[in-house]
């Protein structure tokens, strides 16, 4: 019933997250019937954004450039470097701007069972990153999921050896949460590291 | 923080049904670091689709020829045009092997409010393609939302002149549909268009 190019279309689709077969029928449809000047659009800014947008040299982020703006840029503090697990980390905190130090992107997180050690999830370069002396204090801001933890886990312990702070975001009550509507490890988390108002 | 390009692909992907900034986002970093050779495959596909994917010239479907497999399949039933919002439809209806005629594809359906009209949907195109004599039957199968409705009704009196059969697909309780969930209306529809199970 469907034409080859359309069940390829279809099938490559399916590539993006989030997206089954139902939903890739539609994008097909929606793009052949009502975009199709913005569909080759698309497909531009696809092939552009592959061959110009790959991993900084120095922090593994995304950019256009050999080391990105923010690796680049002196007004930030060299001393302190803040380790997550993806380029879309470093966009959520760059929003909030509340980091003005550097960043260091691993390939995700440990995940033995999938085979994804130390190694592949690129600790040997952060380490020999830390080991010029420079960076003074390593912010450990990996997913506060169970795979996170034990990768902040790990880099604590690797990192035990250097001359360096190592600190772990906080964990607690989002914003606008309702105690009612809190994880009961959440609340656990939020009362034992609660905050002294009256004492410093 | 973007670069333009990336920010480019995310504005892009965006044309995508149901896809808002966030989801953009992910699916470009998803597409950067995790389907750098499935981005360009899926950027192949989206060119190709467009540059070979039209609307057949007899019944306003998609097809990759001047007319389309099901117009030019001399076993299916010349004399029953079932006609449809869209290439999407035809694809369900085909899945569901249970009609054998051919089909006229709308240009979805009538929305006055929005200015489109018989013209925009594409009913002359339809009267043409009935005035040849040759079809009987002409089966209504817009969708049975208000706007469907309104296009089936429209195409009853644009039709009324024709010597052609006019009907409408059947609405009713959904198979696996419990009574309980089911809307007012169509178990209005359902009580009134009921089946006579001991008569003829």
């Amino acid at each position: 019933m469907y034409s080859d190019r359309f069940s390829f279309l279809v099938q490559k689709l399916r590539l993006l997250p989030s997206v089954g077969s139902k939903s890739a029928q539609r994008m097909a449809l929606h793009l052949l019937m009502r975009q199709r000047v913005g569909a080759l659009e698309l497909a531009q800014a696809i092939t552009d954004a592959v061959e110009h947008i790959h991993e900084c040299s120095v922090c593994h982020s995304l950019t256009e450039l050999d080391v990105c703006e923010i690796c680049l840029d002196t007004e930030r503090d060299q001393q302190v470097l803040c380790v997550v697990e993806s380029p879309a980390d470093v966009f959520a905190i760059e929003h909030s701007g509340s980091f003005k130090g550097r960043y260091h992107v691993l390939h995700g997180h440990l995940s033995p069972l999938d085979g994804i050690g130390p190694e592949e999830v690129g600790i040997p370069h952060l380490l020999q990153r830390l080991s010029d002396g420079q960076i003074q204090e390593i912010i450990l801001a990996t997913n506060a999921t169970v795979e996170g933890q034990a990768t902040a886990h790990y880099l604590v312990e690797a990192c035990r050896q250097l001359p360096v702070r190592i600190s772990r975001i906080a964990q607690g009550v989002p914003q606008g949460g309702e105690l009612e509507y809190v994880d009961s490890h959440t609340l656990h988390q939020a009362l034992t590291h609660r905050l002294m108002l009256n004492q410093d």
